[in-house]
């Protein structure tokens, strides 16, 4: 990765749809602009890590009762999901996955239950280093 | 806008009062300081933007008990609302709002639903651009 | 505080376990490597700094059912409180907390409430100015 690219790290704490979306569209918004991604794991992000959690993403207790017709209409657009923008990030050679490594031993986590895309068993450390020489910082 | 303002670049992708208030609050505080704000709606956040949504916000599920005793209590400290927090913005000319247009396909939300102040409809690559520059990025 | 080093400026703005945890283990962290960490508390995050609102801290709606075996597996696993946590980035002389002004006065929150390690009650100017120097700026 080219030292003059602009960076984006990102925080997914959240592991709910809507909030999910979110990240994953400004991280693939931002490969495609040729950005750097480093996308750092953590809590209940991190639990939708583990292979099948991405798929059985919901939306959070406000807005639950939206939840089923948010879905209808996503596979009604043909909206890309969640595991497809992942894949769309990891092919630009862009993205940069970090698992967080104290969320996995308080949830019992390992790393063979962990997608293929994973790229990093990492602590907080590792995000702090990457994000003070990012552009852009944010936590969903 | 000068080249040489400082900028904040937010996201709004709550929807709900308090996350709301928090955003205006420095977004407003940002411009009486003599700062760009760039607030960009997404999700939840943009379906307050419909006319009339500001004025609906409320508290999340695990607040939702405490609603009541909130609005109460900032009418009677006649705390500004926060349409009135979005007016002060706009009026300093230092604010700029988009719309997020693929939140706005999926709730079914037309461009002629939305309050008049918001500025420009846009994909994520107008907010990533405009954050890359910005002194400080946030997302409520 | 030397003008060189680095510094991370976050909002917490959640009063719930798991963003407070995340928070907190990003500011200790941060504090470790040698950053600054400027710590500015808002509404459910400032309920939070009365006297023991850190050790009242819960999941919020979408997790409840999973609190108790939550905090029973933090306690199994020995890991710090949150008030630990705390303590250690004070210790380290890197830190600053802030209490969020406007908060108090909704809430009806005194200083006399609030733990001693708050060192400046504020409102969001004092976080503006110093998150426009910051190299990391995030909202919990």
């Amino acid at each position: 990765m080219s030292e003059k690219r602009r960076k984006l790290a990102l925080i997914v704490h959240s592991g709910t749809l809507d909030r999910l979306y979110c990240a994953f569209i400004l991280g693939s918004t931002a490969t495609a602009m040729g950005m750097e991604s480093h996308l750092y794991f953590t809590f209940w992000g991190l639990n939708v890590l583990v292979r099948g959690g991405l798929e059985k993403a919901g939306l959070p207790a406000t807005y639950k009762h939206m939840e089923g017709q948010m879905k209808r209409k996503l596979k009604e657009m043909k909206y890309p999901t969640l595991y497809d923008l992942l894949k769309r990030m990891k092919a630009s050679g862009l993205l940069k996955i970090y698992a967080c490594s104290p969320t996995m031993e308080i949830f019992g986590v390992k790393k063979e239950d962990l997608i293929p895309e994973v790229d990093e068993i990492a602590g907080a450390t590792a995000f702090l280093d990457v994000a003070s020489d990012a552009d852009i910082t944010l936590l969903v």
